[in-house]
């Protein structure tokens, strides 16, 4: 029976994909990815010149929804849903060639998308899942921040939550990571401010890629950040 | 002026190296690494089969302490530190002759030893970090665990903390992630039994190497669990 790969191609770089991500993507007959429409896609750009075109069919699965809408209205979570059901009758279709590999920026199962389908699939699909470089490991090794140390433990936290939960995180923990920061800026600064962190917070923008920016958080001076910007709060006694 | 390369290896498997942490260890001239005396080492065993032993000066740096001696007293403290320094001292002999490639095991930043020789070479030593897949996210994609969707916020959380601090953690986010077990299983086990998150914890151990092994924790019936093992606690609406 044929299977999915679902394969993290790491943050950007592509000297950062693994030797397992590399060979399954070099020797692919069949490759699919998410992508916003009229894009090539996010991972799909970091294997653009490892993947061997002429020889590879490819299935982008394009969100249906390009504009931040509610995430809470019915007709959003309806319109997401078909979209998935749809995306995986097609892989079905497409598994009865042969193996197919399914690229993930970062890695799969941490804030994927294709954990969507898997819940649908996983059933009577066997699905393989290869790790990838996350963001964050990808942020914390071009800033140079000892994450963590010894006992300390970490919060991954999302800007997108009430204040009050980012700011009980940031206490529950010696050090922390803030994704998907975009608009939310504001509301993670004020938390950052009034748990004593901000001085020593850095933000990382589009981490391992040519354009990479990392800045002391207290010298940015944007009113928003790109979605995919990152905050690393290193542990205190280390600057 | 020569660099350090300090290199991720990865979780176990040799096949999760990254493109580019392979081609530093393929072309090193020297190689330095942590183990404890009397072991090839963690990281050491997982670049076996890629190393050119030939070509290659290893420079293994034994840690002086091999037993679980008390964390807090002065003697370990004044040891370890010792060790330190006599490990950038002769790193810094090895680097007037080239480059020099340490290898860690997982993602050198995250809980990696090295950490504590670049808080004493950075001043004066170019250092370079390559990020590398962590012993979580091997763990999660062989269990299948999709350890965090959407908005959901995660702690890592270490074995040794007090029960009412890793309760904390598990609290202030929807998912987690528990390190260093060894010994601590069964305070570990209680503070999940009080945050009703026993039930859908998995235990992995020795994540992607031969001899991995993933339990459901309430079918796992050991006393203590190796040092290197991991619990996942996925989000409660998946499982």
């Amino acid at each position: 029976m044929n299977k999915i790969y679902c394969v993290g191609v790491g943050p950007g770089d592509p000297e950062l994909l693994t030797l397992k991500a590399h060979n399954l993507v070099r020797n692919a007959s069949q490759i699919a990815y998410f992508r916003k429409k009229n894009t090539l896609g996010r991972a799909r750009t970091i294997i653009e010149k490892i993947i061997h075109k002429k020889n590879v069919y490819e299935y982008p699965m394009e969100y249906p929804l390009t504009t931040e809408v509610d995430f809470q209205t019915e007709e959003y979570k309806k319109t997401l849903d078909d979209f998935y059901i749809k995306c995986c009758s097609d892989i079905k279709v497409l598994l009865k060639k042969d193996d197919l590999i399914v690229i993930s920026e970062g890695d799969p199962l941490f804030y994927g998308s294709f954990v969507h389908l898997y819940e649908k699939l996983k059933k009577d699909t066997p699905v393989i899942f290869v790790p990838g470089i996350t963001a964050m490991s990808g942020s914390w090794a071009n800033a140079k921040i000892p994450i963590a140390m010894g006992d300390a433990s970490i919060s991954i936290i999302m800007g997108i939550q009430d204040e009050k939960d980012i700011i009980k995180s940031l206490k529950a923990s010696q050090t922390a990571v803030i994704m998907k920061i975009g608009t939310h800026l504001k509301k993670v600064e004020s938390a950052l401010k009034k748990t004593n962190s901000f001085n020593r917070a850095i933000i990382v923008e589009k981490a391992t890629m040519i354009d990479e920016k990392i800045i002391p958080l207290k010298n940015y001076k944007e009113k928003k950040a790109p979605y995919f910007s990152i905050i690393l709060i290193p542990h205190e006694v280390q600057r």
